[in-house]
């Protein structure tokens, strides 16, 4: 490449290229030899590329076509609203029209969130194991910034972090999307959907920058025990590894059980739970949600809290309606309008368990909280399909029928209203037993 | 570092290390040799560290002492709702408690924003010379989300930005937590902040993937001619550099003065126009944003759009109450509100200028638009500083009066009421007279 100096007529300007500076009216600038674009080519960046979202793939650009003959039931999208059976409580949607009628919450809050709010979430969600205070919330745009911030802070282009599987997906859409590597540790269908320790465990590395726990899950619709949590603190303790614990679901557990938070459990382990509104509250399109930094023993430091403020400004969190609704929000939505969604949820979920147990082929795994509910596919008896996702698909198109794919699963979920629960569980049926073939040798240990 | 293979007991099992593989509970799991952590050390990321968003930082932390004597006037904030004088449409507010109402508005919208929506904002920024549809728009958390996802995928690490100097800091925020390097091209304040075009043009290099234009200006509350507009055109279609166009203070014209969108006057570049609700319509804490997309000779492809589709599927966007709230918004708030804002900014405006051309050092620029008024400082006359900072510094010790910092400048936001911007103009020339020192020499031109 040349680079001895010459004048060029740039502009209407004699322009000098090919030294360091060129003199124009009077300034002086940089003007070294540079090969300029002769023609337009712009093509999205790597991260643009690399950024996958399955899920949102599916809600905003559906291909297939259902049968024309049977409307569309929906049974796959984590959105509790669409039915429009489980609405949210009044007290929340007055709790919003106060905010507005205030004239107090247009202007930018603080970004990461209202004084007021963050204390209002402190309050809701400590407990004397794990006491919170304002400085340790930062409220988010939904749960879903809140994942990212916290993989943000932790990670760094070429580490990994820990995710389960089957797993939420936008975890891996953004790590890979960062350059983090994803390593999927196994969940266990039949200890409950109990993480796999060792399998956990064989997976941390030094560049393991975080173990996420998704508790309770979805997609299993698993609450994991006191126990267990204590298992996982165990292995993280061990290896010296953050936990993510994703808690979006917490306290949407069954009459029977409970869902200690993993933080209330931990005793060095540093911790980022990321919860909001949208499942509990019923809200979701609102994002609103929050991290809660659990760091008793320091480990975490004033770094890590200040890079999370750092990345909080980058596009500001939450709209202010919102935050301005959420202390009341919090403290004044009826214990009794929690306890019916909840309720809702486990007949559902028996409904549902209780048709599909009979379907053959089929494994259905009773759910303990969350809105999801797991349903193994025996795929050697389907030999009509070549594998789970043309199982799905074939549902979509011959029973109109839409449930999420997981690898030898597919994830109902139990918000829908009863009647189209059973008209789901029954067109499933009529699905499996059209294109079930008996296998005599392993039908027995598969339909147990 | 030794790499046989060696039997250790571990978590309660014997597991075999420095091998590939390793039989536990009878399933095979990789299991090389990992030098792990062995003692916490939890650092924040890199692109943590490297976020720094100026204004915000000052906003959540402000760390100065102002004057007990004198309560504290803050022209600092790009945030017209603080002094409770810009109150938003009444329209505006019962939209939003029309979405409410509707209890439509409160499940997961798509990621790009609901078709109506987008509609909505298509017919209202739509003209023959820059046609819109649906399609072309993106709803964001805020315009700041915008010029995130525009920056995220037009830009790889190792690009550079253009980014006016001086302007807003976001730009360099995003850019350098992202490692894209920014290039500052100056605007010119004896030429109505006009465009350095020769700067500009000099600073073009193959990686550089983009041209930040702002206009109207934060800070300078300029606003460009059509003329001046199809000359950084020109400049970027000779380089083949798309523009993104950040509009937010679009239609934020003094009367006299007309804003065409930069995309109304492109024939060739491509534009990511950014605007949003936050400054027009008074409702910053808000957050609702869009992207429109300019493209008409098909440069950006299906490429630029499906990698902004899938930017959009991270943490998903706007609110769903503004969304929904948002075509009544746009279509019924009244032409006097605007009217009315604006011709407070103007008013406000000429108070400032007027106020501040008469104090010794300064030199104030009169804006055409948005709501900033820029102060030029003679620092030359004011030795008792060791610089601009020092400056205002000291007018917030001194005076209580807070105004944002720019090279040799201080920027002024003039939606205080105008009791209080009189009041914050009689401080100032109270502080410029006692620290004021003239030099004979040459006094002359700069307070001309
Ligand atoms: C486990 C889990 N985490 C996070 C989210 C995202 O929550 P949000 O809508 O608040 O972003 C979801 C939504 O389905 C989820 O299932
Ligand atoms: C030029 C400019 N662009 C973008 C923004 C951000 O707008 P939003 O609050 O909608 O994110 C601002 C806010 O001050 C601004 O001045």
């Amino acid at each position: 490449m040349e680079t001895k100096s010459y004048v060029v007529k740039m502009n209407g300007n004699e322009v000098l290229i090919g030294v360091h500076h060129v003199h124009v009216n009077g300034t002086l600038y940089p003007a070294k030899t540079k090969s300029r674009k002769q023609c337009w080519e712009v093509k999205p960046s790597h991260m643009a590329q690399n950024t996958l979202n399955p899920i949102r793939a599916i809600v905003d650009g559906m291909k297939l076509t259902p049968n024309p003959d049977k409307p569309m039931i929906a049974l796959s999208i984590g959105d509790p609203t669409v039915f429009g059976n489980l609405p949210t409580d009044e007290a929340v949607l007055q709790a919003m029209k106060d905010a507005i009628d205030s004239h107090k919450f247009n202007g930018y809050a603080p970004s990461v969130g209202y004084l007021q709010s963050r204390q209002a979430v402190a309050n809701f969600y400590s407990c004397p194991e794990a006491p919170l205070g304002p400085e340790d919330v930062i409220l988010t745009s939904g749960c879903s910034q809140a994942i990212d911030l916290a993989i943000s802070v932790l990670c760094n282009p070429g580490d990994n972090i820990l995710v389960p599987c089957p797993g939420f997906s936008l975890y891996k859409t953004l790590a890979v999307s960062m350059g983090i590597q994803v390593k999927l540790y196994n969940l266990l269908p039949e200890k409950s959907w109990d993480v796999d320790l060792q399998h956990l465990e064989s997976l941390i590395d030094e560049k393991t920058s975080c173990i996420i726990v998704t508790n309770p899950s979805n997609p299993c619709g698993s609450v994991f025990t006191k126990e267990h949590i204590q298992k996982i603190l165990k292995v993280a303790s061990r290896h010296c590894v953050p936990i993510l614990a994703d808690e979006i679901y917490s306290d949407m557990v069954f009459p029977g059980c409970s869902s200690p938070s993993v933080a209330s459990l931990s005793s060095d382990v540093p911790i980022l739970a990321c919860g909001g509104l949208a499942k509990r509250w019923l809200v979701p399109g609102w994002r609103l949600g929050w991290i809660m930094i659990h760091d008793r023993n320091d480990i975490f430091g004033s770094e890590i809290r200040q890079g999370l403020v750092k990345l909080s400004q980058r596009i500001l969190g939450a709209c202010t309606i919102v935050q301005g609704a959420l202390e009341s929000i919090l403290n004044n939505t009826p214990q009794s309008f929690y306890s019916r969604t909840i309720s809702f949820l486990k007949s559902n979920s028996e409904i549902c368990f209780n048709k599909l147990s009979t379907v053959p082929g089929l494994n259905p795994v009773m759910p303990s909280g969350a809105m999801y509910l797991m349903v193994g596919i025996g795929m050697e008896h389907f030999p009509d399909f070549k594998n789970d996702v043309d199982f799905t698909e074939r549902l979509v198109t011959e029973q109109s029928v839409f449930a999420f794919e997981y690898p030898n699963y597919f994830r109902i979920v139990v918000t829908v209203p009863e009647e189209q629960m059973v008209e789901a569980c029954g067109r499933i049926r009529e699905f499996c037993l059209t294109h079930y073939r008996p296998r005599s040798r392993d039908s027995n240990d598969l339909d147990q």
